[in-house]
């Protein structure tokens, strides 16, 4: 009897390399990769027989959805209120990142982004109202993901909020982002009060105006070109935004200036100028519009979210429709600034997993060498996990090249399969929140996905396959 | 009787590698660098042995100068018009990349700039009344470098054109360089005519004032700063300066919002937006001002100056004063544009070699593989020119680091005695003019410096070593 893979392929040979051959290489700085192999990851009863029975049907459906998505042209083409624009968002409303998530289960700086939000649209006076009221089940919490939008950490989109207008002019679906706050004391890491109240309403009376101005004098702006800039410029477009940004202020300015009274375009200019992640929800937006198109493809294995609440990490393919495969967001791993310790730190948050999910981020991060020395790792760690996920993706990105490895382009569209056949998760760059709402920022890192959110849509994806094939295989297979 | 070499150390052993090793590993993408050792470049009888007896002065000398550059902080300070600021720019005269060169043994391109900067000034109403002028005599030609300015490509300076006004505010010197024109028809190629003279006019007129306004009300300008962020972001400020200009850009727009007139204003930034180039001057300027602090260091033999005028390729060291030491400029083996070869080039040309002086450009090359992705090479070809240059040169720079090679310091400060010693020259990126005046850029490539001016150079400093000291070896050496 032969023993098939996933794929449905008859396994002959693993060839596993001398590691201490590959160690030596490494060492020297060389591109040889140690296939690291594991044991693959444990599923349910019958789920390796029917992915491995419907190979084939998984193989067209991926060629399709990876054609969707490669072929994607994310252009910024407006700024809107939200309340006006993001599909769904109604009155007493909070969008937040990741999969859905009750008030009960929410993590401290989630909670501190519903109070924020809470004091910003005026619906409570003070956070002991906000905190009631949210808790009173008063306001209506859904996920971003399921309104057309991401938003970074806490995520929180209130009806207020401006948002961008991120189109997908090949395939004409649509996702919105709120406006990078900055850094320090900000919404999305859970702080509220005078301040953040009084940033935000800036941002919605001033930097809005100006911004959309200036965007109806441009016109739409590429932004798969800007992020394909910004790989050749150390960016890996999730925690370093800073040529992007760059980017995208030369192209803003000169209309800024044509458009805006003096003073406000001043300002608008001077806060982009002051945050070099001003991109980043740019950067996701053009990631969601992206993967998007690929929604709805029966049979595909393809990951088309990954997105965490700060409480569970969710994942969604594009073969199982809106369903969310989650478990417990790990707690990073992370470089603690001073004072600080993982006990401070908050389960992994954020929707900014998209850009990973599209190739980007720490998929990318080879193009990012300052982000490893950051957390204390060296270039070759960067070459090194990026490499690595070359192995769970279903295909190289046509658009976005990295300078190191002479312009391959990036792994993309990350094949369920490949994650719990080869044992290998996603590589996710990310910045971690104190667990107590308000603190903010804590850390930053790089880590692995967590298995369970994988082998559950692995599952997921098996009980939708086509029965016929599935039980066809059942026969010949050896289930874990 | 013992061998030894311009250090005045005892030759041992020379261990060269297996090349084939060597070969594997590169092959693989790593940092092996094979040791390419060539024999020593012929030097005038007495000189080999005047090195090596005045090693010890020399180290010396060069310690003062590499502890001069790496202190340099050189800060963009102003705009003023070339004829107010450059010391010693008269009335008909015009500044010139490069060595001192007669209108006679002029190259092409840099006659295409006197006529260009003659019609500019209004000197001449007609190209062919220009050349009369300046065959007349009556235009006095002086090297940039000797008015404390430098100038890419035929680096014409004129008395209306207004410069960068750059201080080093550690040693108080100041340096000066035009603005970039940007691409196409330029007068840094040779190109003149009524274009040329209109944007000229354009840059004097509007241009000017607008960054000097923004300037006054920022006050001074980090250039240290700047190249060490564009450093990871993919530029290496000689031919390529995307991420300076960007970020340069930001810094500029806010302040010139608040002080110019909105379409001025918008027209300037969109000029800098529309060339990425733009830093380029701010780049030489910066690394001018660096190394000119070092000049006049008696028996170093620090480099701080390689300038081409399109005919002569010119080195100047720290220890020889203003001497220089000249050989024919090579015609770069570029990457030619469609429709021209080699046979279109002129020789190498401009002061743009000021940044591989200062340990940028091709000293840093392994930043910017997309530099050297353009002109056909691999990312391990770009690490690989970095990594020979640190065999020839004094320092690793403090300030400015390398990503992919873990944020080393780029290889600062040539030192003459190893590249003669050694017979590795400096790599130099370029870009290759038309013979021909007004045609503009026909490549782009990467070149080593000739030999002459290096082994003219290193026969300079012997003749100034302490005549004690190279008498009292010259018993013990055998000179080629």
């Amino acid at each position: 009897m032969s023993v098939r893979d996933l794929f449905g392929k008859e396994l002959k040979v693993v060839n596993i390399g001398l590691s201490s051959f590959t160690d030596a290489v490494e060492a020297a700085g060389a591109k040889a990769v140690q296939v690291d192999w594991r044991p693959p990851v444990a599923l349910e009863p019958g789920v390796r027989a029917a992915l491995a029975g419907g190979a084939a049907e998984v193989e067209k459906a991926n060629a399709k959805a990876m054609k969707l998505i490669l072929s994607g042209r994310p252009f910024l083409v407006g700024l809107e209120k939200a309340s006006e624009a993001v599909p769904g968002l109604k009155k007493m409303m909070l969008l937040h990142a990741g999969p859905p998530v009750t008030w009960e289960r929410m993590c401290g700086p989630m909670r501190g982004g519903v109070i924020g939000a809470a004091l910003y649209e005026g619906w409570a006076g003070t956070p002991e109202e906000a905190e009631k009221l949210a808790a009173s089940g008063a306001i209506r919490f859904e996920p971003c993901h399921e309104h057309q939008a991401v938003g970074p950490m806490a995520g929180i989109v209130s009806p207020s909020m401006p948002v961008f207008v991120v189109k997908n002019e090949e395939h004409g679906n649509l996702a919105f982002s709120t406006m990078n706050e900055g850094l320090g004391k900000v919404l999305r890491y859970g702080a509220f009060g005078p301040e953040i109240t009084e940033r935000l309403k800036w941002m919605e009376n001033t930097l809005y105006p100006v911004l959309k101005k200036a965007l109806a004098k441009l016109g739409p702006v590429d932004l798969k070109s800007l992020i394909a800039q910004a790989l050749h410029m150390g960016d890996e477009v999730h925690n370093r935004n800073r040529a992007a940004t760059s980017l995208l202020f030369r192209h803003l300015a000169p209309a800024v200036i044509r458009t805006a009274a003096p003073e406000d375009g001043a300002k608008a200019l001077e806060f982009i100028n002051g945050n070099d992640h001003f991109f980043l929800n740019l950067s996701m937006a053009a990631s969601k519009a992206t993967l998007d198109a690929a929604r709805g493809i029966d049979a595909s294995s393809v990951v088309v979210a990954m997105a965490r609440n700060g409480t569970d990490f969710g994942v969604q393919l594009a073969g199982t429709g809106g369903e969310w495969f989650t478990g417990p967001a790990p707690v990073p791993d992370a470089l603690y600034f001073p004072g600080y310790s993982k006990d401070d730190a908050n389960p992994d948050i954020g929707d900014s997993a998209i850009t990973e999910t599209n190739g980007l981020g720490g998929f990318a991060i080879a193009a990012s060498p300052a982000i490893v020395k950051f957390i204390g790792g060296s270039a070759s760690d960067a070459l090194r996990h990026t490499r690595r996920m070359y192995e769970i993706c279903a295909a190289e990105n046509n658009a976005y090249g990295i300078p190191a490895l002479d312009f391959r382009g990036t792994p993309t569209g990350i094949d369920v399969r490949k994650v719990v056949e080869k044992g290998v998760f996603p590589v996710i760059d990310t910045g971690v929140a104190h667990k107590k709402p308000g603190v903010g920022q804590v850390g930053a890192g790089i880590l692995s996905a967590p298995a369970e959110p994988f082998q559950k849509a692995a599952a997921g994806l098996a009980r939708r396959l086509t029965p016929k094939k599935a039980r066809a295989v059942k026969t010949r297979s050896e289930d874990k």
